[in-house]
Parts: structure tokens; sequence; C-alpha cells
């Protein structure tokens, strides 16, 4: 099966699925071989492990080129955190063609302005895309996909911009009718209630995602109760990486040894078998002629 | 002073010096910050990182993107495991001038042979570079650089391919003479005896640079002794970071839930400060106009 | 004297200077070798080069990446067409870096929205960037720069989107005390009579650079009288190869042979040249060993 | 039908094909426009029009990219100019998977050493590549495609390094047996004959490509009565561009006017044309809002 139609089934199955965050071919296969379904390409991770702020800093053909050493990396579907298309329909479509291109499954899309042209004063709400242009976007990424099972999840900002459960509502259905495949209802709340009553009006139209970075301590039955489709892990692999290096950093700083941290880093032939080491020797084998050099050469 | 000055001083300082691995700009960032004076550009970690192998399966100048997110994001010196130059002595002296213009403060090649053409049967040596060839690399390598501080630091792969003191002390001081900067002398042994008795022939004529990887339990102190000066710690931050990568994502996909892993990994708010959100919330305050949305706009 | 000195002396003699289009290091190269004190890497042609619209679909890291190779390929000043800076003073700050680190002498930046976000029906006006937001943008681009001679020139699209002569003298004065280095004024007239009655107004109250494309017929005495300081020849290298490309595409596929067509176009060693064969065969000379291949070797 | 479909129907078509250079998107299309089958992307092509020398002074990803717009804009195959396939059988196979994720539709590799390592005085015969390293290198590209039809075609460079008609045949016969859709035979002669000569003792065993830009004047006929299948017309869009580039570049500089060039130029409209503007005029019909932007804003 490939991608995009892993991507599709997952987010149609009908019970809970998960993705986990990833930001280079590195941690996408760690992601795979930890038994995830799907991985999420998030724009904060790429953007930090990067060093950079997840302001567009980094163009989006950087981006695209950390998304194809992901996808060469793993078998399983890629949804990329595609911030707001990077510009305007013309872009969001150029950029469905380039994923597919290198075999990414998916792309999410989110309703803010772009970029951001002013700073708010305490009270004030940020200003949201205009509704009917990013209808608009939304159509144009269906129409230009040549793969049917390529999906677009269109990520509504109302509850994150200070707005209420109504214009939540009228997007996610506006973006439902002008194709997308699934809404994103993002939360800053610590809690489930906003997303909980999203749902309840929703009742089940189209397949909802949800990333619960700020309502972690949620049950997830709850997210099963209320219908969810896909739980979004969205920074964590990035997170306890820096947690780590911070660790040893720190420890060989002090030590000026690796005596006493071997122990607690993956071997280095963990580090092999986690860039196929082994193809490649096979394919050496394969390949490449027997040497012929003298065993006296270069003495 | 420059990143090239600090490099040089680093290496000529006549004490033992310490620089640590990093792989992207967060990475580098995290070694800054740990205390240490230059990082370590591995590029064992940067393909790994990319998901591929170590053998020039990335091109190049996908390498030096990344170093120039690196170089971005840090204050300190880098040092570019440049692989053999990638190519012939125009290729690396091409190779100086894009790590120049991108601040890397210098790059160190080693004499094996590019690309791979051969398949070796147990206790045959691997070809190495012919002597001539790299001493030009060498010498157009220093011919090109713009700062006078830029350091090319020469790798000797002599021990690791099965030849012994001779060839190594030969290639060594051959490079030496074509203008090397400093010398790397790598050894697989898990002692170190074999620079041991390299340093004692050597008698300081150059700086010498090690990565005790294989050797990781010898005593700093040896290395101080036998006037070494300068250490890698070449792989740890990747190292590290699979490790914990590996952990949380088995425990998140385990628990289908992200409740018990907060507390083990970094905050959202110490990837903001990672990235540097601080300075782009000061500049939005200095250079973009107030909005004058209004409130009860989008309801 | 360094890029960035050298195009700050051309928009700051006193006298009518002239750049011309190039969009890679090949036609960079022929406007040096033509004369041309400086050259204008235009956003239309780079992007009609790469086959694409000059709506942003190429990203600016790419336009990056064709500068990089165009500012190694000469030693005059290139000015790039740098649209609206990619998107807020941030990107456009980061636009000033990136610029100044692969030796590019100065950038212009344009106010109009970005990205495309309403088609228009007749008798509507394009809608323009904010003038606030548009300052903050010069500013931030001004403090960023590291060498004080590196130009940013402010180009008003005032006229361009219907408006009249007050909105373009008010947007070039805001900008102007924003601290642009220059002022571009657009007209799609035939005739020079806009820009004519702008620089009556402007009274020389910092440099104006023009783009007489549309209005090419206008003697250039006319330019120098009204106090024009730069003119740009803004596509002429690209659309005289576009003609040239087609008719000698066009003469082989009918010929079925070079034979006709061979003293048409220039001739390898030309190519050769201007590639800069001899420094390679030079350098070849000093840095390659002398081959010991014996001659009847591979017969 | 796909374009590697294409492409293996035009080398195996039985009659005499023609495939013309093109080095960006913009030559790509003109050559598809002017009744060409096939693109040849020319390594001499794209680098002389970076800028730089046909030397893997770009890198294959840099190449790679120029690909990717080339394809983009065009409708028929594209057959690259490999090089040495940049490296090993590893860095040829991985070429072939990224050349299939761009839709190019074959690659030419040739039997050189890579990189040059040895300068050579007069006599002397330039090193070739290990016969049996070579068609590892061509079974690793055949065993790694994904799409049947996607063409390798082998470059024997016998000829071209002084070596005769022996050493071209062996070599020819076993890329063959290695799995070579067909073989580039190339020559320096002013005339035919060497690869008549070496047609004659072929008999047709594989189709064969050659290109004739040295004996440009030999009668197309000859190369139908020989039994070539494919030619290619390897360097003339990139010639003619640069001839007329030269001139305009000139005139504009001596006339400084453009009134007297506009004539002999691509008109802008055909710039958009080719771009292919028309169809974003649609699309933001289709896609964009109608603006309600008041006709008096901005006064």
């Amino acid at each position: 099966m490939n991608k995009p139609k892993q991507l599709r089934r997952l987010i149609s199955s009908g019970q809970l699925e998960f993705i986990m965050e990833a930001h280079n071919g590195l941690s996408a296969k760690i992601v795979e071989e930890a038994g995830f379904e799907g991985i999420w390409a998030s724009g904060l991770s790429i953007s930090a492990a990067m060093g950079v702020r997840d302001n567009n800093e980094a163009s989006w053909t950087q981006v695209l080129d950390v998304l194809e050493f992901m996808s060469d990396a793993t078998s399983i579907p890629i949804l990329l955190d595609g911030d707001t298309g990077y510009g305007n329909f013309n872009n969001a479509r150029r950029l469905v063609k380039k994923l597919e291109q290198r075999d990414i499954a998916g792309v999410c899309i989110e309703d803010k302005q772009f970029p951001k042209m002013n700073s708010f004063l305490n009270g004030q709400l940020q200003p949201m895309a205009d509704i009917e242009e990013f209808c608009g976007k939304i159509k144009a990424m269906k129409d230009t996909q040549t793969d049917d099972d390529f999906v677009v999840v269109a990520r509504v900002e109302a509850f994150i911009t200070g707005r209420g459960l109504g214009e939540t509502l009228r997007r996610a259905e506006a973006y439902r009718k002008a194709g997308a495949d699934a809404v994103l209802i993002h939360s800053k709340r610590p809690d489930f209630m906003e997303i909980e009553a999203f749902m309840k009006e929703w009742a089940g139209r189209l397949p909802v995602v949800i990333v619960p970075t700020k309502y972690y301590l949620t049950p997830t039955v709850k997210f099963r109760e209320s219908g969810i489709s896909l739980v979004i892990w969205a920074n964590h692999n990035l997170r306890s990486s820096i947690e780590a290096m911070k660790q040893v950093s720190r420890r060989i700083y002090q030590d000026e040894s690796l005596a006493h941290i071997e122990k607690d880093v993956a071997t280095l032939e963990e580090v092999f078998r986690l860039q196929g080491a082994e193809e490649l020797e096979d394919a050496e084998q394969q390949y490449l002629p027997v040497s012929e050099i003298r065993s006296n050469e270069g003495i």
C-alpha cells in the first residue's frame, strides 16, 4: 500500500490513531521502529533542529529537502506541518506537487495570516486568513494532487486566536465543503473542553485531528469517546533529544572524558544499523570488484 | 575574535583542548551552551541525522547547507569533518571557499581513496590517497583561503588501514610540509598505543588532533602528557539523542499518552529559548506596526 | 573596493549610471565583460530561466543559490530584485544576512502585497503594503547589515497600481526617512511623464533608480536631465537568449544538422574561456602530480 | 506515455532520432516547442550556465535541482549527462533513484576516472575506469530503477582518450552485457571515421548514441546509413544564447539605450507565455476571492 493510501486509511479507520513527530531522517526511522504507523513532520521541530525559529526562517524548499531525507528513510506515511501552505493558493498547490514527488503522504495547512504583519497588544485578536481565500487554497491543492489518496488537513486556529466555538465550527465546515480530508482543531487550553465542545457539534462530519501537547493530562480514552480520528504527538522526539544532548554535553565537558557516558548512549553499531550499513556492505560485495592491492603497498 | 582565529588559538594553545560533535543548528547551540570552545561537524553524525550513510550519499552542498545553519546558530568555531575534500584538489579548494563564506573556521580532510572502488578480502590493505596528490590538495586549500587563520587539518588514516607507524610518520610529515595546520592521527585500537608511539617520534612538530572514540577508557591525562593539542568527542550528541528518542518514542507508543514523559523531556519554553524566540519578540515590537484589528473581528 | 562599496559609489556618483540584467553565472559574466559596472539580478529573468513564473514559485533560497553562482563568477556588484523581501521584516533581514554572506552588494524590495490574495476586477486598485509596515521592514534591513555600504533600494509601486503622484511621493519620502539608500520609481507608461513629474517634486532628496523597459524610446538624455541616478536594463539578456535559442533550436530541428549554424553560435573555446578553463588547467599543473600511467595501459 | 517510456521508444525506434541540449527550464521548454522529442541535459551546458567548469564544481544535487525545473517545464523526456555517476556504484544508484523521483527519463554515465587525479604530459593516456568496476556501476543502476523503461546509456571514452577501436569494442560489449540500454561512442575526430569503424563491428547489438559536435560537417545521412539510433545536439542552445547575450549587452552598453535592440529580442509577452502566465491568471480567477479594495484606498 503506498504512503498516501496508508495515511488515508489511518485517518479514516474509525478508531483512534496516533502519529509521532520527527524532524529528520534519523528520528523518522526511530518513529517507525517504535511501531507508529505515521510520522508528523513538525514545523516547530524541523526549524528548531536547524536552529531557527518556526517563522518561515528556513524556506519551504529547505524544509522540502529535510522531508525528502525523511521519506527516503521510512516506509510509513509522513504528514507535513505545512504552515499556511507557504503563501497563497499557487504556493500551496506547488507545495502539493513537490510533496507528491517526494512521496510525502499529506499536508496540514493552517488558517492564520502569513506572514505576521502586526504586533499585538493584549486583548487584540490575531488576524486569521480570509475564509474564502483559504477555501480557494484547499480547492487548489485538491485539484492539483495526482494521487487521489494524498491527504489535505485543514487546521483551524480559531480557538488559538481567542475566537470561540462558533467561529471554529463555521470555518471547519467551510473547509470541509472546500474539500479538506480532515480538520485539525487546535487548542491551548490545559484541558479538553474546547475540543470536546467542538466534537459534540461536529457530529463526525469529517475526521478530526488533534495535537494534545497542552492538554497532555487528558486521558486518551476521552479522545476515543469524543470520536477523534488522529492524535499527533507533536514534538517529543525533539524535546527528548534536547534534554539528552544537554546532559551528555555537560557531562563530557565536566569529565573531560567519555569513560562515564558510553553506557548511556547508543552504540556506534546502533548508529550504523540505523543508517542501513548492512545493505551497503552487501551491495559492495555485489557490485565492487575485489581489490588487487598488494599487501605491501604503501610501506 | 573571529571564528577562524578562535580555532587557530584553540589548536595552538599549547594545552589540551576539547571540541564536541554537533550535527545541526540545535546540537551546535547546545555544545556552545555546555561550555565548549569549538564544534566538530562530524560527517558520520550529519549523515546519520539525515538518515543516510557516511559514504557521500548526501552531496557536499547538502552538508554545506547544514553547516550554514550550524554557523548561524553559534559564536564558537566549527571544524568540519570534510571527508577527502569531496574529490580532488579543485573540489577541496572550492570547499574551502564555500566554508569561509559560511564562517566555518576550518576543515579536516583525510587521506583515504575517494570514492571506494573495491571491496576487500581479509588481509588486504584498503588503498590510501597518493601522497603527492594529497599534498597538492592541502597546498591548493591553503593557497585558496582568504582568512589566514582558516585551519586545515590533515587526517592520516595509515593506522586505520593497517599500515604502521612508519607510514603514519611519513605521511604526517609530508602533509606538514605541504602546509597543514595540524594533523589528526586516527586509531581504532582500544588503547592509546599507536598514538603514543607516534607522539614520541613526532616530537611536537605540529599540533596533533585525536578522536579517542575507540580508546575512550584512556585517561585524559595521558593525552596531556603526550602533548596532544586537541581532542574531538566525535559523535556523542548524536548517540545520546538516538537513545533518548528511541526511549520516548517507545514509551509514548505504549502509553498512548504524554502524561508520563513530560517531565523527562525539555519544555516547550526551552525549545523556544534555544531557537532565540525572545530576540524575535523584541524585534517584532520594534519593527511591526501595532495592530488595528478590531476585537470583534471574525465573530 | 569591495562590492557593496562599488554599488554605493555607483548609486551616489552624481551622474547617470547603468546596470544590466543577468539571471545566472554565465550571463552575469557576460554583463561584466561588456563593460557594465553592476548587475541587476532580475526576479523575472531568474524565474523565467528556471521555467517558472515570477510569483514566488521558486523559493527565496533557490534564488539565493543562483545569486551565489552569479557572485562567484563576477567582480562587479550585484543588486538583487528582492521582491517584497519574501515576507515580513524578519524574512527581509534574514535575506540581507544571507546576501551579505554571498557578497551580493544590495537588494531592492517593493511595496506590493505579499502574496497575492485577491483577483481584481477592472478598475480596482491592487493593494499595496502598509506604509508603516514597509518602513519597519526597511529599518530592520538597515539595522541588520554588517557592511555599512550594503545598499537597500525601496521600490515604490504606486504608479504601477494606479495611484498617483501624491501617493508615490508620500511613500518615497517615508521610505527615505526609514533609511532606504535609494528609491526605485516604476512606471508602466510608454513615456517618461510619471517619473519626470516625480523627479521635479523629489528634488534630489535621495538617489532615484528607474527601469525604463516600458518607456524604452525615451532618450537617455532626459534621464540625465531629470537627475536620475541609476538606470536598470531589466531583462534584455534573457530576452535575447530566448530569441537566439528559439531560432537555433528550430533551425537544427529542420536541418537535422549542425552544419549551417556553427558559424552563428559561440565556439566551444569561448564557452571554456567564459568558464575559466585556463585557470583550472594552470591549477592542475600546479597541484596534480604528473601521471605515471604507462602508455600501453589499456590496450 | 510516461517520460521513460518515451525515451526508450526514441532509442529503440529503429530510425535515427535527435535530442537537443538544454540547461534550464526555459531552454528545455524551447527545445520542446521546436519539435524535438527529447532533451539532453548537458553537463557542460548546465555548468557553463552556472558560471563554473564542467569538473564537478557544482554538486550533483545542485545539478538535480536544475533538472527538476527542467522536468517540470516540459512533457518530453530528459536524458541527463550524468558524468561518471558522481562517484562509485552507490552514488550512481542513488542518482538513479533521485532522477526517477524528478521524472527524468534516463542518464548517461561515462567511463573516465573520477575525479581527475593527475596531470598529463603529451603522449600519456588519460586513465579510464576499471571495466569491472564500471560494469558493477551499470548493474547497480539497472537493479535500482523502479520504472523498467528508465534508460541507462554507457558512454565509452576510449577513442577520446587515445585508445583504439579494440578497446572501444571491448568496453562497449562489456557494458552491454552489464545491462546498458545503449552505448554512446564519443569521438573528437573532425570526421566520422572512428564511429563508422565501430558501427561496422558493432553490427547493431544495442542502440548507439553519438554526439557529433566535433564532426558536425558529416552529413546526417551517413549516421542513418551506419545505423546510429540517436544523435545528440550537445550544446548549441547554450552557445547561441552566449552569442546573443554578448551582442545585446555590448550594444546596450554602447547605446546607453534600449531603443535599437527591442526589435531583436523576444517580447515580454513571449517571456510570460513561456513561463505559463496564462495558466496562473486562469487559476487566480478560479481560486482567489474577488477583491473588495475600495477604489479610493491609498489616495
